[in-house]
């Protein structure tokens, strides 16, 4: 049987916590025969060598930025194969070059399109624990790519679905999901089994715990993705198809506070506008989530839309470069800004939900500035220091008002 | 026409030492069409990373180790690609397995087999200037090795090699070779011009300017070295055959304090034993530098000999294990001793420059442990605190005896 772990940064943030897991690792080799372990960088180590690339340039090269950051992962995998050799165990670390994850050539949010198994296979076959150096891939040049946030998790869901791998298990500092944020909401409970479907809105919302994409490719390959805490021994939280549940009214709420909205005031009311827009953006590999359209005056429009706080300031240079084609008044910029959803596959035949959510926030007195909606989700922007008394709020009402509220 | 730079981490320390290198960079490049820089990691990283493995395990996998200590030399890289940029030059970072330099399996002492060109060239005739992490190859699995200690000069003098360079300028923190260490000898002076052979005795010999194995690779292929410093616009030193001067009585001296003693005492007094203790220290990689035999009691001998400061406890190791084989009564050592060399290539015609060395250790009452000769070289080991007062006594004994003295 294999099995592949996904320890992210706080588990392996210091040298005692690296042991610690290397703990965990062995155990799950007794108990499985063959486990590879996908590793985050250690603690703030990305972030640190970030900062160092922006001492350099304000701008840095997206490929030399890579090239940095994809070191981290590098050092989190040689380490942990020392302390299980330190162990007695039989461990080897290997990068993306090395095993053979090949990505798009889009630096910084890189996608898999391929993984080798021979070398890792051979690992395995010869007793060894894999410690897979997350995050990365090469392209088809050699050069290193990144995979983008939460890319590990990704790295390590594709490296189960690819090596048949009984179950796949994020390590992380949290101890499962919950139904909101518990530093926001303190009421918040833990989600024992939730299905792909949840999960992804969840996550793909702002729940910090799992990425979308990894959640996305386990859905698609079926791979059983379990979430827990390196920390404790608790059990953590299922998701699988196998672990659907009856349909609730509401299953969690996310906040996600790295967003940043742009406003393009003035621009015609005329066919084409929206397409060149968003279209320039997409060239740049900027992704726009919720979008506005509104009418301006004199017969023009104003559009507004959503993008990571990191994509701002690329974005609004791409729309300068383009405004001969698109043409507007002005542009105008929110630096951070929170997106607060609420999810739950029963919304879409129960219409008292939307209601229940402005109500929750008017009753804190929390303005909204944008409001997007799907079969089973409303997402609305809020000011970020109204995001944790909204999200207190919001999970109170449906506390009371949802029998089958999750947890 | 192609230079081969080498930039050391101290002259890569910080943002801004890198972006004073990128200036040179970008001149060098304006003045001589193409330019490749090999880099070393930043500062205290690799001692820094070095500090992280020995917290997880006294005695870390070498191949792991290299895994993480080569990820300092690709970080320097990435950041110089950026800091160039940011001047407005083009400029690609490649680590080893991107460039390709092959290397044999000897982790943290491997040596280079073969460089590829084809991708260096690539980049060069793009127009950009070529960032290379130094310190590492690939070997045949595609697992990183490192070069050992000085190893990035030996990336830059092959890659002069095979690229056909003009010339291989190495930076370093001091501005050229001097005719013993200044910190040590204040009255040491710059040599402005040394030969391939001079150099290598006193690189080889502790003079921490320049790594032997790049000196001897540049006699090999006839690469023009020119240590400069990259803090100061000061000419630094030719190191060439077209440099090579009148013979000189004695043309430096080095002390190298990198160095332990081991002693075996009571071994038996028959043939082969010498040739045991060698072959199994060998096997292990481990390199012995001064050897001496002595009798002892009851017909059996003590055989003493240095080794790097970082093999002791592997050495002293690897000769218990063979304890059956070599058999012996007890074994001693000292953890750190001194080395200190007097080298000139005039020496052997002058049966005088021993005496005087002898007679300047005397002067000052510095003990001699071991002495060891060659036709162009005078080593003794000595206590690391007479070192300082040694190389000043002898360094002012020889600038009174000799008018042809180096400078």
């Amino acid at each position: 049987m294999i099995i592949v772990q996904k320890y992210g940064g706080t588990s392996v943030a210091d040298a005692e916590r690296i042991k610690n897991v290397a703990r965990r690792i062995k155990k799950a080799r007794a108990e499985c025969g063959k486990v590879v372990a996908v590793l985050s960088a250690q603690g703030d180590t990305t972030d640190d060598l970030k900062a160092k690339a922006f001492e350099i340039s304000r701008n840095p090269s997206r490929r030399e930025l890579d090239m940095l950051l994809a070191t981290g992962e590098q050092q989190s995998a040689a380490l942990m194969a020392m302390a299980l050799h330190d162990l007695g165990e039989s461990a080897v670390s290997l990068n993306a070059a090395q095993f053979g994850l090949h990505s798009t050539s889009n630096y910084g949010s890189a996608r898999i399109k391929r993984i080798e198994t021979e070398r890792v296979n051979m690992e395995l076959e010869r007793g060894s624990i894999v410690l897979i150096a997350g995050f990365q891939g090469v392209n088809r040049y050699g050069d290193i790519t990144t995979l983008g946030r939460g890319a590990s998790d990704t790295t390590a869901v594709a490296l189960a679905a690819v090596l048949g791998a009984d179950r796949c298990e994020i390590y992380t500092d949290v101890d499962g999901v919950y139904t909101a944020d518990p530093r926001l909401v303190p009421s918040a409970r833990k989600i024992p089994r939730i299905s792909y479907e949840e999960m992804l809105e969840l996550s793909s919302l702002g729940a910090k715990v799992l990425h979308n994409r990894s959640v996305e490719l386990a859905n698609k390959y079926n791979v059983k993705l379990i979430v827990r805490s390196s920390m404790t021994e608790a059990e953590g939280t299922i998701v699988w198809e196998g672990a659907k549940m009856e349909k609730m009214l509401v299953s969690g709420i996310a906040v996600d506070d790295d967003v940043s909205r742009i406003s393009i005031v003035g621009v015609k009311d005329e066919p084409g506008v929206a397409f060149k827009i968003f279209s320039c953006l997409a060239k740049e590999k900027i992704s726009v989530d919720m979008i506005l359209q509104s009418i301006g005056r004199s017969k023009t429009n104003d559009i507004s839309f959503t993008v990571a706080c990191d994509d701002l300031s690329r974005a609004i240079e791409t729309l300068k470069e383009n405004r001969d084609a698109i043409s507007w008044d002005h542009i105008g910029s929110i630096d951070r800004i929170a997106k607060l959803s609420v999810i739950g596959a029963g919304m879409a035949t129960n219409p008292g939900v939307a209601s229940a959510v402005f109500e929750a926030l008017y009753d804190v007195d929390v303005n909204i500035h944008m409001i997007s909606t799907s079969e089973i989700r409303i997402s609305v922007l809020i000011d970020v220091q109204d995001a944790k008394r909204a999200a207190n709020s919001i999970h109170e009402k449906f506390s009371s008002l949802n029998v089958e509220y999750a947890g």
